[in-house]
């Protein structure tokens, strides 16, 4: 029998969220400490291990931690290790999950983002019982997670699911963070669609409400409010989005024919403005085989708890011995 | 323990090819029969029941067969049904797999040419000992299959691993067999090589050897033969179709980042004139994280046996009772 709960924790670049969770997906508590704090990893660890302690004692759950879930970016699930090249305050490669199993003496598992969300979708979401679907995570970037036939999919070296770094402008493509031009990323992501908004600014003349705002500080969700208002301009930016993601989607459905997709993120705030282009797209551009097979949902993990949730669900897979 | 053979039978519009082969991947005994030659699909198993009949007599093989595999086109592993949409000259959907373990009184598996090619390269061939590959199979079309932890990639309904189908160009794409345009198959088929060399030879001025065939039946082997005399025309062709298929491999391995790519097909033949722009295309396109961690490797299966050797790889999934 497993125990009955597990920690999650939400590695992120600025702040770490942790909880406590049961096997239905409740965060019976969670808080969160600075992750750039502490000049010194060992010391950021020590303080992960205060906090979560006297939350575990609260609860009254010694004992009873099945193990801990961590989602951290570049996180290599086969080797429990922090990988070069994130933006995080201490010296990589770092091998997280062996030195928080040490401190914690609860065994450890270790993911990137996106593959947490996708397990999370899986233990607790819109993805249960589903065994073919890929997770699209629309934020600051675009990450994937990618579950064929019940597992995830982790490729030879736990690097796979990097759907955000597919070419989808050849030619004349934006430049994208990973050093290459016209991934999906650098035009779907909250960070994309404000570069959209910035093009579309200066390469149309019609009215907008968008007009109104410093072109260089606007973000994905003004653009969201000047849709919900009407505004053309801003309507057309979602289309935009939601067509090329839906090119995308039909390329991913020939590799895996999932079941569905399943989107999560900031972005998804905006509903049907960016869900309706991104569905209408995809059955337009999608190989008549698979036309009309496919879901598109939106994640059903609440957005505050959704990182902690996913990287906990990591937690189940830690079998007693 | 599995009976010491199996058979493995590659079924083509034109022609079906069959044969007995063994643990270590040696055919024993191979013939063909006509495919289009029965009106009816009764008849036609029929004549095939008697061939391989005689032919396991032949070979002191009653009673030692595991399985019968057969590759075929559109064929679904789930269903063990030929779906719609084939060039075969019998009404679609036909319940292939249903009807050839009843008449033999042997169990059949069934799935599509490329997978069935994917499996015997796990099975027998560059792809032993590999976990996570990508078939690819550049012939009439571009097919592939596709294995992930061990496990041939089917999806939720039998039909994945289509990646002749993602989109390379889509703006003025050329047209596919599928009904879109821009697909890799248009350009990296051996087809898609000769639809080159005519845009090649309209386009551009420069002398070629290949100004001296006919211009509307040029083949990819007529492109190999002048390549290999030294035209620099003939030449740039495998370099711009080598360049697209590294661009698309680049792509695939942010999905599931495998240890190599198999290629396989006729087009191999052209070796180190297809193989080296991929290679260096691969290198070139493909993100960071992955730079020279995944082989591109040419299939180690016989051409001639290749159908039926990765045909007959699934009838060693049937376990007996």
């Amino acid at each position: 029998m497993a125990k009955p709960y597990v920690i999650g924790i939400d590695m992120g670049g600025t702040n770490t969220a942790f909880g406590i969770v049961d096997a239905r997906g409740n965060v019976i508590a969670s808080s969160s400490i600075k992750t750039a704090k502490h000049a010194k990893i060992e010391d950021y660890i020590d303080e992960l291990y205060d906090e979560i302690s006297r939350m575990i004692a609260a609860n009254e759950a010694e004992g009873k931690i099945n193990g801990i879930g961590i989602g951290a970016p570049n996180a290599n699930y086969f080797t429990g290790t922090i990988e070069d090249g994130v933006n995080l305050p201490w010296p990589t490669p770092i091998p997280l999950a062996d030195m928080i199993s040490e401190k914690f003496g609860i065994p450890c598992v270790i993911t990137n983002d996106a593959n947490a969300a996708a397990i999370g979708e899986m233990t607790y979401g819109a993805a249960r019982g589903l065994k073919d679907f890929i997770m699209i995570t629309l934020g600051t970037g675009v990450g994937s997670g990618i579950v064929i036939n019940g597992q995830m999919v982790y490729g030879h070296d736990g690097f796979a699911g990097e759907l955000g770094h597919v070419i989808m402008k050849r030619h004349n493509g934006r430049t994208c963070g990973c050093g290459r031009t016209g991934c999906l990323e650098a035009y779907c992501s909250a960070t994309g669609v404000a570069r959209t908004a910035r093009e579309f600014l200066e390469i149309r003349e019609d009215d907008s409400l968008l007009r109104d705002y410093d072109i260089d500080s606007i973000t994905s969700k003004d653009v969201y409010d000047c849709a919900v208002k009407g505004d053309k301009l801003a309507q057309d930016i979602f289309e935009y989005t939601g067509n090329i993601l839906g090119e995308a989607l039909a390329d991913f459905t020939t590799f895996s024919s999932p079941e569905a997709f399943v989107i999560f993120g900031g972005l998804t705030k905006s509903g049907e403005y960016i869900m309706r282009p991104i569905r209408e797209s995809y059955e337009k551009n999608v190989m008549g085989v698979f036309k009309g097979k496919t879901k598109i949902l939106i994640s059903e993990l609440k957005e505050s708890d959704a990182a902690v949730l996913g990287a906990s669900a990591l937690g189940w897979e830690i079998k007693e011995d």
